[in-house]
């Protein structure tokens, strides 16, 4: 029995840190849930589209946990032009552009219309060109189209996106594009699709990224318990085997991103307009650990954890903030009901009052 | 522009009036929203099994609305036997008695297998015979079966229970049968496909009632909205559509059934746990017709709540309460963003702090 392994420095490549008190609260738990590396999404209010923004930001998270290293990004919007990404690259201010459908998920109003991309074009060029990566909400907003029966609703909203992602990929083949957070057997058997010819890691332009909760979750388990309810939700069981397939497969384009989206616990504890959002950020490795033991994949877990997503964003060991390592072994928790930082904000954290049988801790190199 | 339509004696054949400070409040509320008639359900706590029970019962909700006709209902468990069935409906202690899947909703752990229902063909037969009517909430219990794929989850639960609906008509043809608050585009169907032969409307042995919660909803709307969650959950767009087709058809065997269900308002706004149920009590008819208006089918509306289930259930009008005549007319009113009794107990309304264009006024016949 596989009591400890050594998982190098562990990316979360999709984390939703806030800003303000919540900022302060959630950002030292990266570190907390055993990650070194965390590709930071942009939509604050108003969302990240300025050089200047995004070196504040960083500023502040990095006080905030000065061991990890976060990767930066725009939010893809009118704001940004071909000239600013040029910059943006050249200064190493972004890592890549975060592409948001307009009005599918949280501070998403300021986003693109998913039906035609072609406005960013002359953007995606540039990205194409410094080597970023396009980070995608893959949803449509919903339709309720009762003259065709063509309707958008949270639950096919994923897969009548992914001919956008074929799309896009077909447009821009060296573009570097990441499906976040994916939900859906058809996402999984799209995204393979995409790669079935790539040989070398090296040339694999589309990959995705799966949460941790989406391990656990089926649409049962977010009816009634707004704690579980994100964006996109989770769906039915056949697709949650797909994810867990997928996950332990060590294919190099799936890999980790968290998608923790803290909120406040009196914003999930709502009869009306709860926020869309789990967050998983304290215990991410821990989380992920559980479902490899279960699928008996643990030899797996470096892959999809650290290796994949270093390969993918091109990330050499010798940028890293800390070379410290983190070692995932067998530890029994109760995760608490509530995280607080003592002056009044509370999070509910995913699986609140479950247990996990990991836990993470930090060894120098 | 109809401004005013005279709706005779309306039924609510689906409702949950609750015991205890909730009773009190809600029994009022049938009136309030235009109803004449109820069909109350059995799932208290204990469930409502024994004459005694059900006698009490009545005459408790009776005291909070003198005025309103209540069909009183069984809880079928094993609790029950064919003797006590004959006993119940010699005394007209009960018009039916309800099925419910264990583990599927509020208060339905004491409920049955409906994989085999055939431990209750003893008390079927009871019924048929004294032409009591089985009021079933379809649904079949979640399950999630890696190995063959067969799932069970919240979307395909009623789907999934429709064999077990056409094979209990099989057995039983003259036993008359509900399939409670229907929600999706196979239930209709398969309730219309029962049904196709059926010539005279006093033939009709398997009927379907329609809530007013699901003409209005789908998964996008209860998704983040704990006020709109319930049990069975409302379905896809076009499952939607067909449930506003199946109201406005004129089809005798589709009529009105609230399922109003009152939680008290913290039980509604947890980040988990959150009780299955939507509150329509108190506009129940001014809901509905809205509908009718959208379809331009306000000719259709008497029919839906007032002719078919009278017909049904075989209720001849000096059996009612009151003679009173329920006038639906074009008054907007705004939906109160909670229903309270002034001692501490809150409900939120269906659409609450909505508009609806209705109004309901009682008339002397």
């Amino acid at each position: 029995m596989i009591s400890e392994i050594n998982l190098g420095t562990p990316c979360d490549m999709h984390v939703h840190l806030r800003e303000g008190q919540m900022c302060d609260l959630v950002t030292p738990t990266v570190r907390d849930g055993g990650i070194s590396v965390a590709y930071v999404m942009p939509n604050l209010q108003p969302p990240v589209t300025t050089i200047d923004r995004v070196v504040d930001y960083k500023k502040r998270i990095q006080e905030l946990a000065p061991n990890t290293t976060f990767l930066m990004s725009f939010y893809l919007s009118k704001d940004l032009t071909p000239e600013l990404i040029h910059e943006a690259a050249r200064e190493k201010a972004i890592r890549g552009v975060k592409c948001y459908p307009a009005g599918v998920t949280t501070n998403s109003a300021a986003g693109v219309d998913p039906n035609d991309f072609t406005a960013f074009y002359p953007v995606f060029k540039a990205m194409e060109e410094e080597n970023l990566v396009l980070n995608i909400h893959g949803e449509r907003p919903s339709v309720n189209d009762g003259e065709t029966g063509d309707d958008i609703h949270v639950l096919n909203a994923e897969e009548s996106f992914l001919p956008a992602l074929r799309r896009l990929h077909t447009d821009f083949p060296r573009l570097k594009i990441i499906l976040e957070h994916c939900t859906t057997e058809a996402a999984i058997k799209a995204v393979e699709d995409i790669n079935k010819d790539v040989e070398d890691p090296r040339d694999i332009r589309v990959a995705a990224t799966i949460t941790a909760h989406h391990l656990y979750l089926t649409i049962d388990d977010w009816a009634g318990n707004p704690i579980n309810f994100c964006k996109p939700v989770a769906k039915l069981p056949r697709d949650k085997r797909a994810l867990i397939g997928a996950a332990v497969s060590g294919k190099p384009y799936f890999f980790f991103g968290s998608d923790s989206a803290p909120h406040p616990l009196e914003s999930k504890s709502k009869h009306k307009g709860v926020c869309a959002g789990v967050f998983s950020q304290s215990l991410a490795i821990p989380y992920i650990a559980q479902i490899f033991e279960q699928q008996d994949a643990l030899d797996k877990l470096k892959d999809f954890v650290s290796t994949f997503p270093l390969q993918f964003y091109e990330l050499p060991q010798h940028e890293l903030r800390s070379q410290d390592e983190v070692i995932v072994y067998r530890k029994p928790q109760v995760i608490p009901e509530t995280i607080t930082d003592g002056k009044g904000l509370q999070i509910a954290p995913f699986k609140a009052g479950e247990k996990v049988n990991w836990s993470v801790k930090w060894v120098a190199k």
